[in-house]
């Protein structure tokens, strides 16, 4: 019976470990005033960035040189897509280092659906949130199929659902959530996509799973080099960032513990309560209290949490894992171990 | 070890039997000559009637009673879709027999992206598998993310790709296909909507799992009370189908060693070899003997296998489960065990 079980689900071990988890946060890939509707601009640059942050080379990987791996007809285009397949049947590779996992958030997408319904707080006797389950899985899931797609123009990207990894919840809490096809598609070359999705709970019979509880998850189980959080201000601030007194924290420490301190600026040092600390007020999933927690937990882990503006050089330094305590010109948040 | 790997992944138990897999063919849904272009009246047709198999009244399903769950913006509507929540909360429920199991094939989903890469033919360390892999991904999710749409006009549909639920092969044959994530969303109401995919192989690194491979391991599995093939011809055919000579196949017997033989017409009966049997030419995910040959698998369990032409009243039949090997008056192949 043991070995049955064994075989049935073989443990698998990462070969490398995995370099970086990356966080599209959902307040910057899409505007946050309009139902589902994705910010273009930001996407496609923090693409490109993840994309050269991959490059095995230092260079900056001329435009022309970009396989695109979404042959999908273009909207209007009565034409196939033109695939060169001799071209690139003769690449020696994507040259690329692939280890990354990206995990975005839902902006506005789902949480219409979701608030609407009250697909959090779990019934599923009620049509409402039945529905709305249903309403909010078609809004992220049609977000994850764009992204991968913004992603495909280089990048080797394959969205995978948690609702469809089977990843559930007790009482909000993650239960069960199996990585074993995101290992066998890192070690196939591919970078797997998640997001923040509607998700069955044991107990409530649903919820909704945030990608910050996901990226947390999945670095507690990986291990990577470093995690970085795009968001769309420059990192977490001592008060709501629209507050022209706001100061961003430059570096917060967390101990064995858990209870963390700013150590950068100075001025605000050994002050862990009582500060406000927000990064974007209508990231709504978790909120930001989650958001800290969470990558506090990652950092007790002793891998550095980056969070910092998508689409700046800042986030170009993060993503490359360029940054350390000592970067006087970065601009962002790190969130580290005390040890 | 053996009560820990018990406890990490429970075998659910489904405790009502599903009643009905249907696969929505890729030839009926999708208009076979153009690149990614949805057969818009077919689909919408067999949603229609898979709700109204689904109903439990025996009615019509007066139009106005539709429940839509696809709560997104309509492409080009500047107003947030109208969701009247209070209305729907005090629905007592949506008053069906939600357990349904929907397979689709990828049609003109796909097939371009998978033959000009030769993914089904494996070899990851080549990039043009890996480019056409990553393509042909995005083409059939962007299909199943249409089908859920659609279907989610009153029906409560869930898309669960293979590749996400960890579905993998070895040497094409199905190697690794856990059920426990679909079981658990019929348990929840859910009708659970997978696609043939492209996945990762222990051998030869990827293919093409097809939704007539998926459609008979979960037959296997869950023991539906029928399954229904929805197509774009009546059914099995004795030779192509645009053939002025053809004679459809109206019920074929399988034995217990797997043979099948020609029950009616009777002027064919005996006649199990020699002819050229054929659906829909253009229907490649494995063509007309692996659909023959998986159909064959499921009639041996003693599940009866319906092949008909979508949108007729033979389909609607079908889907209800109307069918007997009496019905004269029913167009379609039956297959089933000689038991």
């Amino acid at each position: 019976m043991a070995e049955e079980a064994a075989q049935e689900q073989p443990s698998p071990t990462a070969p490398r470990p995995v370099r970086c988890i990356v966080k599209l946060g959902g307040a910057a890939i899409t505007n946050k005033g309009e139902l589902e509707s994705i910010n273009e601009e930001s996407l496609r640059s923090a693409c490109a960035q993840l994309r050269q942050a991959m490059s095995e080379s230092d260079g900056d990987g001329a435009p022309g040189k970009v396989l695109g791996m979404d042959w999908s007809r273009r909207h209007g285009d009565p034409a196939d897509p033109a695939v060169d397949a001799e071209r690139i049947a003769g690449m020696a590779g994507l040259g690329f280092d692939t280890n990354f996992i990206v995990v975005h958030g839902a902006g506005s997408f789902g949480h219409f659906q979701a608030s609407r319904s009250g697909v959090h707080k779990g019934g599923l006797h009620s049509t409402l949130v039945k529905a709305g389950f249903v309403a909010t899985r078609i809004s992220v899931t049609s977000l994850n199929q764009e992204i991968v797609r913004a992603l495909a123009r280089g990048i080797p990207s394959v969205g995978m659902s948690p609702f469809a990894c089977g990843w559930s919840t007790k009482q909000r809490k993650l239960a069960s959530a199996d990585a074993s096809q995101i290992i066998q598609s890192l070690h196939a070359g591919f970078v797997p996509v998640l997001h923040g999705d509607a998700v069955l709970d044991e107990l409530l019979d649903c919820t909704i799973l945030s990608g910050d509880v996901i990226i947390r998850h999945l670095s507690q189980l990986l291990s990577p080099k470093y995690v970085v959080f795009l968001t769309d201000v420059h990192g977490v601030y001592d008060r709501p960032p629209t507050d022209p007194n706001a100061v961003l924290l430059r570096e917060i420490e967390v101990d064995d513990n858990g209870s963390w301190s700013i150590v950068k600026p100075a001025l605000l040092q050994g002050n862990n309560k009582g500060v406000e600390i927000s990064v974007a007020a209508h990231d709504t999933t978790g909120g930001m209290e989650t958001k800290i927690l969470e990558a506090a937990v990652i950092a007790r882990l002793g891998i550095d949490v980056y969070i910092t503006k998508a689409g700046t050089e800042h986030s170009q330094r993060a993503l490359k894992g360029d940054v350390s305590t000592d970067s006087e010109d970065w601009l962002g948040t790190i969130i580290r171990s005390s040890k």
